[in-house]
Parts: C-alpha cells; structure tokens; sequence
C-alpha cells in the first residue's frame, strides 16, 4: 500500500450514484429503439412433454404480427463456460429440440408491432402437446429409467471425491453426527426482474444485443455459437442493471437467443420483456439440495471425519450444475481442516424451473449443513462453538487441497474475534433470558468463499486505461457492474495506482465492441481479478508517465513520486511538473510525439483465494406461535482490503438481509410442477422492517496476490446467514432445524416433536 | 508487401455498403433521445455589428419554451489546434463578447420541446444591435484603422518566407510573367448538411454529443474547453456522415457548444439542425483568395524565381485560416525546384461568413496560380508544357524545404507518361479540331499534397486491435470515416498484417469514450498516418499470436507463416494450427492464460509524404455563347500504393467532379455581406449529367515510410482540375483565365478584350 492512499480504503462516492438517485441511468426495460418489435414468449402449460405442433396460421393473420420463432427452429443454450473450450464440446452448448421440460419453458415467440397484439397473437396460437410423465423430484428422477429428461439420462452430473481414509477417520472419532439437511429453492428476486433485452440484427449481419448480463462476453460467445455468428459480427451492450445475484451469469432462458432469432428473421430490433411472474416462474433458481452428512470428532474437538452425500436438483436445465456441486466441495474441504473427507454429489435433473447461480452457488447451502453439524458437536463435546471453529479451520501458510494452493491470507480469527467482542458473545452465549414464550439465543457460524474461479474456469480480466491530455484517463473495461458497485472500486484502483484524483477517471460502459476480454462479473472476483487487471493496466500507464517525467525533470524514474496531480523528485520537491502539462506536451505540444499513453492489461489473476467471514446471530423465537424475530446479525469479513469500505458495507449489509430471507421465508413453492408463489405477494421476500440491527465489521488481511490486498466479498456476507440463524434458534430454543426455509411452522413441529419425547 | 496479399490492393466491399444501400445506418439527424429538446438560433441580419441588448422576455412565456443560450454567455470557439498546445495559448481560443460578425452569426439560441416553438420563439425575441461599419472586402478591411473585426486587428495572420534571393533570381531570368489570380468561395455543399447535432450533459456531470465531426478527438478538446470541463466528462460520438470535405474539421459555428450549454441548463437533450439556407450561409466555405505572383524563367525553361503575395479572406472567423496560407506555401514550394522564391500570405478577417478547410485547404488556390503562370511561361517558351514541368518538378530524393524532409517516393514522371499516354496529349496538343464556334483544346497541369500535417500540426494517430477466441478481430479506432471509406481501408489494413481475412474484421464505432487518441480525417491521412496505427497494432498482436504459435508448434517464429487463418511452419506445411484453434486455446481452454492477445500503437507518422497528380482535361469552348464542356478528365494520381483500388477511383472521380465545380460554377456571391445563393438551385453544384469521361489512373510509388507503401489521395485529386481546364480553356480559345469560377460570362470578356486588342 501507499503510504497516503488517495483512494484506495475510501469511502468514495459511487460513480453512478447521480445517475441513479436522479432517474437518468438506464436499465434495459428504458431503451427504445426505432421500429422496434415486441416479443412475447408463449410456455408449456406441461411440465414435461413432447411439442407435436405449432399452428401458428391464426396468429399469421393477425395484422402487426411480424415472425415467429419456435423451439423446433431457435437452439437453447444448456451448457456454459467449459464447453466453450473445445469445439466438440462447443456443440454440447445448444439444443434444438421438441420437449419441454418445465411448466414456463418457452415452446414459441412472436414479434408483433405492439405489445398487445403480441399478446393476442398467443392467445391464437395452437400447440399440441404429447405429455410426458413428470419427474418433480431428484430421487424420483434418478429412480426413473424410461423417462429421460434430457437424452443422456437425469443424472446431469456426479462428482466423487476423497480425501484421508474416511473409514479410518469414523473409526477414530469419539463422537459421530449423522443428518440430513434440505434447501430451498431460493429466488433472486433482483429489483429489476430478470428478462429484458432487446436484439437487432442489422443488414450488414451484426446482432446487437442490450442485455443486462453479468459475464458480457461470454453472453457474446453463447450468442454468437447459437446464432453461427463470428463473434466480431455480435455486440454485447450491458445497460445499468437492478441487481443480479449469479441469475444473469450468462443468457436468461429463452430471452437474448429468441430475440436475436426474431430480429433476424425481421431485420427490426425485437424488444422481449419478461413479466414478475415470468421471472419467478422460467428464470434460474438456486438449487435446492439434500445433504446427507456424517461427521465425526475427537472428545478433545479435533475434527477427524466428513461424509457428505449431496443431491442437487438441477431443473429441467441447469448450465451451473457443475460449478455448484464443484463449490460445495471446494468450500466444505477448504473451511476445515478434516484430514478424512469424503464428497459426492450428484446433479439431477427434474421437471423443475431451471436451476442456477445464485449468490453463493452452493455454498450456502453446503455451509448450512455443515455449520449445523459443527454446532452439534460442539454441543455434544460442551465446547465453546467458538473455540472447536477455531480449533479446526484451516489457517494461514496451510495447503487448500481442492485448489491446491496456498492460503496467503487468513483473517478468520480477527473476524471471530472482532465479531465475538462486538456482539458480545461470551456473556450472551451464557446470561439470555428466558422468558415467557419469547426465547432468546446467539449463535455463530463462519465461512470460506473463493474470489473468482481461478484455473477452474476460464476466467480472463482485461482492462485498458487512456491518460488524457489533462491528465484525466478513461478506463475501459467489460467489468459488469450490477448494482454493487464495481465500476466505482475499479476506478479507485486506477486512481490510487496512477496517482491521479479519482473525479479524473472515467469508466466507460460495458460493450463488448471495444472493451477487452473480460470474463465479467461472477464468483466475488471483480474487485480482485478486475482490480488485478486494472492494476496492470494503470501501473503500465504509469510507467510510461514516469519515464516521460524523468525525461522532462533529468531524474531516473526511481527518484521520482506522483502526488496531487503532479510528479516531482522525491528529494527536491520544487523539480515537480503537473501531470496535466507532462500529457499535453506529450499528447500536443510536442508534435514529434503526439503519444496519448495507453496501459492496456490481459490475463487471468493468479490464484483464487479464499476469503473469511464469521456471522453473530441475535435471535428472539416465540415458542406460541414459532416466529422468529432477528435481533441482531453482527457480521465480520475478512475482504483482504476493503478498496471502498461503504460499498463493502453495503455488500455484508444486504447480504445479511438475503441469508436472512434464505434462512427464514424464501422458497419457491412447486407443486406438480407448477410454481405456486410466484409474486411478490406471495414469494416471501424480506423488506426494510424486517431488518435487524446489522454491524458490519471489516477485517483486513490484506491478500498478497490481490490489488492493494483486496480480496472478495459479494456473495460470501450471505452464506452463513442461515447457519448462524439456525445455530441461534438452537441456543434459544434447543430446537435444530434441518431444513430451509425454518419456518414458524417447522418450528413448532420440532418443539412439539421436543415435548413428546 | 506480402508476395500474396490478402486484403491489401483489393478493390474488396466498403464495410459500410449494406448500412448505406438499405437505409439503417445512422446519420446524426436519425439520431433521436427521449426527452429531447429542439434548439434554433436566432442569427444577426447585421454583417457587423454590436449586440446591446437581448429581450427574451416574450418567448420566454411561450410554453414549451425551455432555455435560452446568447453570446453573451457562451463561447465561440475561435482558434484550433496549435492553441491546444499550452494552457496561456488555450485562452485565445474561447471568445466571449458582444459582436456579430457577419449575416447569419448566432445571437442566441433558443431550445423547445418542438422545432415549431423554438421557431416561434425566435419571433418573439427581440434584439437590439448597433450597426457597425461592415467590411466586405480584405483589401479595404486592412486599410481600416478605427474598424477592428476582431480586438487585435483585421490582420489574422501574416506569412512571410524567402527562400534563396528574389532579386537576383529575376535579375537572371529570361522571361518574367507577373498575373493576379482571384478565386472564388467555395462551399462544401455536402449531401448531409452541415449543422446537426444532439448534445446531452447528463446529471452526472458529464457530457454526451453526437455530431458528424472529422477530428473527433479534438472537437472533445474544444467541447471541453468552451464549457471547462475535464476531457474524461466528455465524449464525442461521430455517427455516419454524409460528406465533409473539410467543413467539420472541428466544431460547426453556433452549433456544438450551443447545445451542450442549452442541454447543461435544462438537463435535457437537445437537438439543433441547420437548414441547407443555414448552411450555406453561416458554416464555413474556402477562403477566397487574390494571388498576385510573379515567376521567372530562363530561355530553356528552368524556373529561377517566383515571387507570391497572397490576401486570404477568412470571413467574420476562421479557426484554418494559419493552416491554409501555410499549405499555399508548401504546396507551391514543394511542387517545383524554384531556387529564388518569396511567399507573403496575408490572412485578413472581413464581415463575410466563416472561411475554413475545404478539400486541398489552400492547395487549389495556389495551384490555379502557380500551374497557370507555368503554363503561360511554356506558351512563351513554345515548350510542351509537360516538358517544362518534368524539367522544373522536385525529384526523388530531393529536399523539400519548407517540410526539411527528403522526398523518399515521387511517381510524377510516371503520372505524367501515363496520363499523356492515356489521353493522348502529344496528338491531342498539336492536332485539335477547330471548327465553327466549338472550340477544343487540351491542358494539363500538376499538383503535389502533403499527406496529414507531419510535425507541423499535433497529429496523433492511435489503434487497438483485439484478437477474439475464434480468430476473428475487434480494431477499435477513431478513424473518422466521412463517406469516404477509410475505415474499410483501415480494416484491409488490418487484415492484411495479421493474416486474418478482411471479413473477420471489425470496426468499432467512433467515440472517444473508448477509442485512443487520434487526431481524425483531415489532410488526406488516414490511410497513412491511421493505417500505420493500425499496422503498429497489428504488428504487435500478431507478434504476440506467433510467439504463442511457436510454442505451440515448437518452432522458432521466424520459421512460421501466416495464411488462410492459419499458422504454420514454413518448410514443413503440416506442422500447423488454425488461428481460431490457437485462439480458442489461449483465451479459454488453457485456463492459466486467458489472454486475449492485443495489440495497440498510439504516436505520430514519421513524416509528410507529398502525393502527387497530374490531371489532362480536354474541353470543348462555345465562343458564341462562352459554354466550356469538358469532354474528358485524365487523372493520374501517385498515392504510393492504393490499399483499395475502388475507393481511390472513388476519390479521383468525385475529385474530378468537385474540381470542375471549382473551376467552372461554384462560388457563394456575396452583395453586402448578403449570400446570394444559398440554396442548391442558386449555388450551381455540378450533377451526374455535367460529368465528363473521367479516367482515373493509379500510379503506386511505394512510400517506405507508409504502411504497404500507402501515402494520401483525398484532397489532391480535386486540386489541379482548375489549373487544367484553364490551361485547355487556354488551349481551345487562347484566353487566359486568372479569377474562378471561369463563367461563360467571363470567357465571352476575355475573348472580346482579344478582339479588341
């Protein structure tokens, strides 16, 4: 770190905080093209079934009705990322084919003039299913050999992994846990919903796509295979974006690839906006999983074994079913050191709503697990959770075996230690009052998170930074801010690293037309691996801009800083030149030049480190009627290095709201395949009121590898929510939940069940 | 050059054709925003005069009337280029004050919700003026001492040069010809009409503007400077131009700054759009100049001496009028071998419309004088005057000395045999019918051009190119295109180096927000000073493709080819892989890399390579009625390698064709500071049916310090079509012409004062 850093570690205004406090950004659902078609999407009523045949004669006749697009002709996109990487696997990517597979799945489009006539238009289209028997649930699915989902069968995926000798490690265990846990299938339920984008496929044969995607150029490359475009002929524009949660990690189901279909067919921009319902209803979930797991300990808290059986149910597609059974492993093995893991899990498909990535992929659900067990233990051993935790993580210099690296960055205990004095746990844990119905407990519980995918995935970053004659800079970059705030911790990272004030750095918008392959914004990594590359960039620049300096002052580079807009000699303060002038001489006054100084940085960060957290739950249970009533979650994160320490908080803030809602109400509802909540109305989303006092508290660690020390923080401040919560409920009313969401019902169902035994 | 260019000399598709052929590309009036606001000036019937008051009072109770703009509060941009250079010079540019400078100069602009309130709102505000003495004429604006156009005199600029010494120069020469030469003001008359633009300053602070500029990058620069902002809260976008021919190198007068003042008052877009009325009475048009020269030569025909005074009238302002005198000197000196040679340019302001660059910026003005004196002095001689201009032209390897530069490519000789050949000059010269009234003659004449500014002007160039994962290309560049294709060029450009195919090639939209700093289309440069940006860029991404390739096939790069979109060893054509492979490969599949491979240049060209034309015109004279019909254009053009052989003919076709309305019909009458014609069926404009046979012949000299060999063509084509059609107006008639437009009227004069003679 600099000694006086003039951006980094503060707390800066957000860069398009004017933008949205006055109404001029635009989201996807503001842009209005010239000429503009209208699609509308008609879905199966059929969880499962085969399309026989689309008549759409009625609907041609309609005046203002422009094209059709049908399953039989517009391929699904049912597989990412990895299979880009070869072009055997590239063709695994795209479907073409006459099933449907879930009640909402998309069957045909019509592009109309006006949105009500592409209304009416539906109503006149004629479909004939042959239905096929529904497979609702995961072990129904596995069980099923006639019924296939897809043609490879149900089982998407299955992943085995062992470490240790896990019957040895039972063998040695003084005390043995063995449950199950269930998790919901938790909605993103992003402020702005999920399914707007609008296509042209102009004349010279390039498709545009506005589309408010996290991961813009892969959402290009998805385009581009489903289209047979080469990707210089598609543009991936994102607009400003209401939240996103790992539910635009790629192309929404039926929306971009049908749109683009529709435009092509047309030569007119084809606008599709999904509807709240059509959202809850056809957009990626999280997948809701059975973990079986058995973990065993010595009498003095060494935890020696782990058996986890894990079933994901993937939906009836699912182009995250890999990475999400992949992070439940990751994140399992890399927390605790148990020297005998065994891991399986297997990824199911079901005739379910898609499943997907959501804030967490799976580590909130694998974390409640194992958080749970790990209370249980320590209940059984009369340990202080606290202590067993910090008895058996994995610390600082130890080996991550799943990502085989080193752990270079540790703040786990400084984040127990912060959170326990903060919430004041030791007195707590043993002085709650007990009174009358309303029980009151604490719990704990931590977490690992990886920032970004590492060598898991393809995960390059890039980024470009242009100094200005007037010494401000333009920052290009694909980095795909979705409401977090990125953008804004880029810029100060380009700041802080150039030397020059953060109100000079502009960042330009998120198109895949002129910002450099980045594979955008996933996994926490964007302050890390974008910083990285804007790092690079920026520091590039800068050397350039020292080196024109030394030439200017007759100092060697080493001599010189760069402070207040200006360069000067370390030792003689008055041989000084403003940044301002070094560029216009460079850039204008000296016409032999005429050189803008361009840093540009491309390339994959090198490591994926993990990054801490440890939640305190305050809880109040009323045992009469089972409500929970969160009094407090004092939530401590080990980020690295906080760039922007406000949009840190910000991040732990709503993600403890979101675990909350994981923890306690969130659930799409399915019965027979039909989703049965799908509003706002009835999807239990949690609101301000229901916000507890939350203390966010930041620790640094500061991460060798990341820039200035940063590390991640976006999903992780969620993942142990519901651990800490169930942990809490525990200490307030013995009652242990298994299943999420925990309900004022399932908890008078273990109270009651308590009462009977 | 590549034994087998790919894209290179290939007459290959603009990138542009199916955008313009269908319709859907955009020019800046197709250009609409929500909200937008329509502004539109009230302009000064006065030719000079001082504004006292303005009452806007009664159109500000119009409603829907929503801001006003006058000039006592927004600046006129006034100066260009070299004021960028230092922040004392930066200040001359920006002129606020309260004088209307001719017919037609903005007094303020008001902005409505519709143009029809804007327009009634300019009714209803009244302006007071105190009329001041007008100077129509530069002769007489000079001899004005107590009238002052601008505070610090009516002399803008005064150029005085002396190379070897004039005196003793005509003291040895054998003959002296001593003519004033007159040329007209003519206008660019462009299909698109200059003056649209759509300016947002958004809540955020930051600026938006679409408008056809040629430069840009520098019109950011204005824009910034005229409203003090930071360069990274501006960005210009150039949507497609209909045509500029150097009337929108920079800001239009009265339009940009206007509306992005009207837009920072009302938070809103706003929109202006001149009429075709406005634009040819207040944008800026040629500088009209009196060109008194006086050339000596000995008996066997060596020019010694040329003695040039020139008064350029820049009009009421003129941000070219250095530049253009500048190019009157260079030109002149640069074309021929003049030992003794004195210039004196003087630039004077008068109370006419605005001069500024049009297309050979003084090049044709100095060029009708100088290959008229040249071809009276072969008349004198009873020399071929293709002979004398062989004999006298500067040769290759030569030294220019206005430019100090050698001459490194001249293929004049060869543009000379040629077109002598092509249009049979040696019969032609001699054996010309002359029958009845129709009178035919032949005539040539000779130019040289500078190829972009060199180090005379900041002239920066700069290019990114992004390698995508299946082979194909992203070149992101400000390369403004003005109709002329050079981004097509550009795009060959790129091709060619990488080895990649022409129609894997993309080219970014023009936008300062993302593009490096290039300094845009003026002084024939794109080809050259852009294209070797490109190449730079080029060069490094394919260094860096063949350094991955090397790895990849165990070869050393200088051993590795490039073809067909693969890589492979020279001696050994099955040791190969495919760019996209190799791609796919480095971006994606090995996951330690995800690189995406760019290249970027930003800097200056390393020199100002002339370019040089000779042009035949065969023309047929009624000397009843003083008609000239040009029966035929020969012109052959040394552009050092024609990257794309269509659009060079393209230029010397439409060239020729602008030359001939030069020569013949176009100049804007001016009666008292009133423009008399502003209108197309008033300002004669040559059609489709005025043009002749015209043969363009591409000569290639193989510049070495451009890219493929490439230098300009743009301007030069158009220079010497006036010098050439007087010289065979010459031929036909024996009537020497020496002001432009050379009318019917004027030749029925001029053969009348020879009969009387």
């Amino acid at each position: 770190m600099p000694e006086s850093p003039i951006a980094v570690g503060k707390a800066l205004q957000r860069i398009d905080s004017v933008d949205k406090v006055t109404g001029s950004a635009k989201y996807a659902a503001d842009i209005k093209q010239e000429n503009m078609l209208h699609a509308k999407l008609l879905r199966s009523p059929h969880a499962h079934a085969k399309v026989k045949r689309i008549d759409t004669s009625a609907a041609e006749k309609l005046a203002g009705v422009r094209a059709f697009a049908t399953i039989f002709d517009v391929p699904k996109v049912i597989e990412y990322w990895f299979s880009l990487r070869t072009e055997e696997k590239k063709k695994q990517m795209f479907l073409r084919d006459n099933l449907v597979r879930f009640i909402g799945d998309p069957v045909v489009a019509v592009a109309a003039d006006d949105q009500a006539t592409a209304d009416k238009a539906l109503s006149l289209i004629k479909v004939e299913y042959e239905p096929l028997k529904a497979l609702h649930d995961p072990y129904t699915a596995m069980a099923e050999k006639n019924i296939k989902i897809h043609s490879r069968g149900n089982v998407a995926f299955k992943a085995n992994k062992v470490y240790g000798d896990i019957h040895e490690g039972f063998k040695n265990a003084d005390i043995i846990i063995d449950n199950t846990y269930r998790t919901s299938k938790q909605k993103h339920a992003a402020l702005e919903p999920f399914g707007t984008c609008i296509a042209h496929y102009q004349s010279n044969g390039k498709l545009t796509v506005h589309s408010s995607t996290q991961l813009p150029h892969w959402s290009r490359h998805y385009l581009a295979g489903a289209l047979e475009l080469p990707l210089n002929k598609v543009r991936v524009i994102k607009p400003h974006t209401g939240g996103s949660f790992g539910g635009r990690c790629g192309l929404i189901h039926g929306l971009e690839v049908m749109c683009s279909w529709l435009s092509r067919q047309t030569g007119r921009p084809v606008r599709m906006s999904f509807t709240r319902d059509e959202d809850f209803m056809a957009t990626e979930s999280r997948h809701p999983m059975n973990i079986k797991m058995k973990t065993g300990a010595t009498r003095d808290g060494i935890l020696i074994a782990n058996e986890v059986e894990i079933v994901s149910d993937v939906g009836g597609y699912g182009t995250h079913y890999i990475g999400v059974i992949a992070d439940c492993l990751s994140t399992g093995v890399g927390l605790y050191k148990i020297p005998n893991y065994s891991f399986t899990g297997t990824a199911v498909f079901t005739n379910k709503s898609p499943g997907g990535a959501l804030r967490g992929y799976g580590n909130p659900q694998m974390n409640f697990a194992q958080e749970s067990q790990i209370d249980i233990i320590a209940e059984k051993l009369r340990m202080d959770p606290l202590d067993l935790r910090l008895k058996n993580y994995r610390k600082l210099g130890e080996i991550d075996p799943v990502l085989d690296q080193e752990i270079l960055s540790n703040g786990l205990q400084e984040c127990l230690e912060k959170g326990a004095a903060s919430s004041g746990w030791k007195q707590k844990r043993r002085q709650l009052p007990i009174k009358g119905a309303k029980k009151r407990g604490i719990g704990l519980s931590i977490m690992l998170h990886g920032t970004g995918a590492g060598k898991a995935l393809p995960d390059p970053a890039a980024a470009t930074v242009m100094i200005n004659a007037d010494g401000s800079v333009n920052l290009v970059t694909a980095a795909a801010d979705e409401g977090q705030g990125n953008r804004t911790v880029l810029a100060q990272i380009a700041s802080e690293t150039l030397g020059i004030d953060f109100d000079k750095i502009s960042v330009s918008e998120t198109d895949t037309e002129t910002t450099p392959l980045d594979c955008g914004t996933h996994g926490s990594r964007q302050a890390y691996g974008g910083g990285l590359a804007v790092r690079a960039a920026a520091t590039e620049a800068r050397e350039k801009l020292l080196a024109y300096a030394s030439n200017k002052l007759g100092v060697n580079e080493d001599q010189l800083r760069i402070k207040d807009g200006a360069i000067f000699e370390t030792t003689n303060s008055e041989n000084i030149i403003l940044i301002s002038d070094l560029m216009r001489q460079i850039q204008i006054e000296d016409m032999s030049v005429c050189e803008q100084v361009i840093g540009s940085a491309t390339g994959v960060a090198p490591a994926m480190p993990g990054y801490y957290g440890a939640i305190f739950a305050e809880v109040e249970v009323d045992i009469e009627t089972g409500e929970v009533k969160v009094l407090k979650l004092t939530s401590a994160f080990d980020v690295g290095r906080a760039i922007n320490p406000d949009l840190v908080e910000g991040q732990i803030t709503g993600g403890a709201v979101m675990g909350m809602g994981f923890a306690l109400t969130e659930d799409l509802l399915v019965q027979d395949g039909h989703i049965l909540n799908s509003s706002f109305t009835d999807y239990r989303l949690l609101r301000t009121c229901d916000a507890p006092e939350i203390v966010p508290i930041i620790v640094e660690s500061n991460e060798p590898t990341g820039p200035y020390g940063a590390k991640g923080i976006g999903e992780g401040c969620m993942v142990n929510v519901a651990s800490a919560l169930s942990n809490a409920i525990w200490h307030a009313t013995g009652v242990r939940l298994a299943d999420l969401p925990m309900t004022p019902e399932s908890i008078l169902l273990e109270l009651a069940k308590d009462e009977m035994t």
